[in-house]
């Protein structure tokens, strides 16, 4: 099957915060086929940048515009799909935003080469069962020690076996006030449930900064600590791990290329590697990724913010990973993320989630639902129209 | 000085080729103070795109455009620069992009400062010594041994101490043609040259590729190899490095946080570690590099495929280096690389070069001769513009 054409859709909320939620947007990727197939993806996250990336103008031979690898070629097995992979890699090595773009692309190609050949995407990959996860409720610190206690037992009322906290003033407040947080959250969970706790890179490359707040996380029994550093601080990371205990390191959801997250446990020592299939070049680069998560003893986490597309392209990966249990779950996504979608990935009363057994990634795009969140965009170039944001009614086909 | 516009100057050729020549289009920028002070940077690559990461609406809290952290902010002292880095870094950490946009921004900063204290940006960083630099001429494998040979001869003939070769069909022909090739370099240049060979990633992250490869650059006497594996393959690099013996490898020119170029030398074992300050996020993190080579024996040198502007910017971070002698120098580059600046940086008769010893980066755009390079972009969100390329005339000063 050629592919005819690549589609982008920009959908926002009305107003975008501040806050450090990622559905206050998408970006949306239709690919079709010669055949008329369809298929979805998301690209996360800034939306004109990547479709930027798609159109731009070449700056050399390895500094093409995405679209020069993707529109015209065909897609019959996965390893197309990987073979593609391949070639923007090459053709757009110096155009940093690129990874970003082709990840929505890619997923895109894995939903249509699943609905062609009526598969679930996680089969094409080669696993032969969909296990089921544990989604972990993620929230934000409280104000007060209080606050996140209520917190907690409001997640374990919902059913969550598995909370994660982070931001809000944690890692950047006294070391005492932090402790309180995490003992106050333990406390709002009870014994049985997974505490995981996100500092968002605040300490940087600071190994002593992290160092100080181990002893309240491992006196809480939490499972994680996720990012406490830049993304590419892997020596911080590896410091850290020396002292960490039984509290293991998480990260990877900066990764855009498969070989940045194999670094991090390679070289960080993470016990968690989270990857975000809509960034790190899509679905084929995170199964990648998960077999070497496997080869080394180091636990496979989906990193999703945004819609339930996303949410089950960054399943697929790992779904057959029966040891692989913990799921990030967006919880309270704004309307945009969750409109989006037609179905939607629900929690059983056993507080577990399954990927979607249906053909290719299994949750169909809304595009009626879609349509009062979309925003035009509209780039000229030398006076020529270079993009232009494309109509959400389906292409209707001449001819069949 | 408040930083009261940013604005950028998109330049190309009229055509642009699929050859492996980054000097083929620009991205200048211009940064205007509160007291009408001008400085000059350029990003690298792919014009479009890094616009768009300075324009785009933002998608979250720590995805938000790079003009978010920079437009109204103060910048005295070299500290404010590398603390508008550390911002840029937290509000636009998911935005990848943001690097390369804000690299050439950074630039003009430095630029900005030095014209205004009247120093060159290297004694902003600290270094009391402008030391000499040896360029080499950077040139295509020839489509023949002895078209490679007459090439090498040719860069002595004009005063090169250093030559690379590479891209062309290097490392994807037969061994034994490789070899023929490395081995006519070496006969083209004579003993008392240095030969460096560039594989442009071309091997991806096997290894074995790329060791059947070293005895002919071994027994060439080659100083380095280049680039053997995808930017973030530090495992296949570490292990190339154990069996090349005085065959050094290089890389680091994909790096766009100082952290990935430091891996690089700390993961990978590159004995010369090659940073393009227009990409790394501009000439701070490009000195934090630098120290950590010192540091570690390694020796680091600028990537620059663009213009002179470009050129005295990666060279700033090293030049108090004494040891570090050998230096990238756009050798050919195309009409609009060359044009958009006044001044040149010139190879003298002993074969070296200095960075320009004038306030900033000492070179000065010429605006004139820029303008028949200039291409005009638009870009309109619901209708409403979100950007338009500025006039190259500079602003007049209502009052001053």
């Amino acid at each position: 099957m050629r592919i005819d054409s690549v589609e982008f859709f920009y959908a926002s909320m009305p107003e975008v915060t501040l806050e450090a939620d990622g559905s206050q947007d998408a970006l949306l990727v239709r690919v079709v086929g010669d055949d008329g197939s369809v298929g979805w993806g998301e690209c996360e996250a800034s939306p004109l940048t990547s479709i930027s990336a798609f159109v731009t103008p070449r700056s050399h031979g390895v500094c093409q515009p995405v679209s020069a690898s993707v529109l015209g070629e065909t897609v019959n097995d996965p390893k197309d799909i990987f073979g593609l992979s391949q070639l923007v890699g090459r053709n757009s090595m110096d155009l940093l935003q690129a990874a970003h773009t082709w990840s929505g692309v890619e997923i895109a190609l894995w939903d249509l080469l699943g609905r062609k050949l009526e598969e679930p995407v996680w089969k094409l990959l080669g696993y032969k069962n969909n296990f089921a996860k544990v989604p972990y409720a993620s929230m934000l610190m409280g104000d007060t020690p209080q606050s996140t206690l209520e917190r907690a037992r409001d997640a374990r009322a919902k059913g969550f076996r598995a909370v994660k906290f982070g931001w809000g003033n944690y890692g950047t407040a006294d070391v005492g006030d932090d402790a309180d947080h995490v003992a106050a959250a333990r406390e709002g969970l009870g014994k049985d449930a997974d505490l995981l706790i996100d500092a968002g890179q605040i300490w940087g490359d600071n190994v002593a900064l992290a160092v100080e707040r181990i002893p309240a996380l491992q006196k809480a029994g939490a499972t994680w600590l996720e990012e406490p550093f830049f993304a590419h601080a892997f020596k911080a990371y590896a410091d850290l791990a020396k002292v960490s205990g039984k509290v293991g390191l998480a990260g990877g959801e900066g990764a855009h290329t498969e070989h940045m997250a194999m670094n991090l446990i390679d070289f960080g020592a993470v016990k968690f590697i989270q990857v975000d299939s809509a960034r790190i070049g899509g679905i084929g680069p995170s199964k990648v990724v998960a077999e070497h998560a496997v080869r080394n003893d180091v636990t496979f986490v989906n990193h999703t913010f945004t819609s339930h597309l996303a949410l089950s392209a960054s399943m697929q990966a790992f779904v057959g990973l029966e040891d692989h249990k913990i799921c990030e779950f967006p919880l309270e996504p704004k309307s945009v993320a969750w409109d989006l979608s037609v179905e939607h990935i629900a929690m059983n009363s056993a507080g577990e989630i399954k990927a979607p057994d249906a053909p290719g990634l299994g949750i169909q795009v809304d595009e009626v639902a879609l349509r009062p969140y979309l925003r035009e965009v509209e780039i000229k170039i030398d006076g020529q129209l270079a993009y232009e944001s494309p109509s959400i009614v389906a292409p209707t086909r001449v001819g069949h």
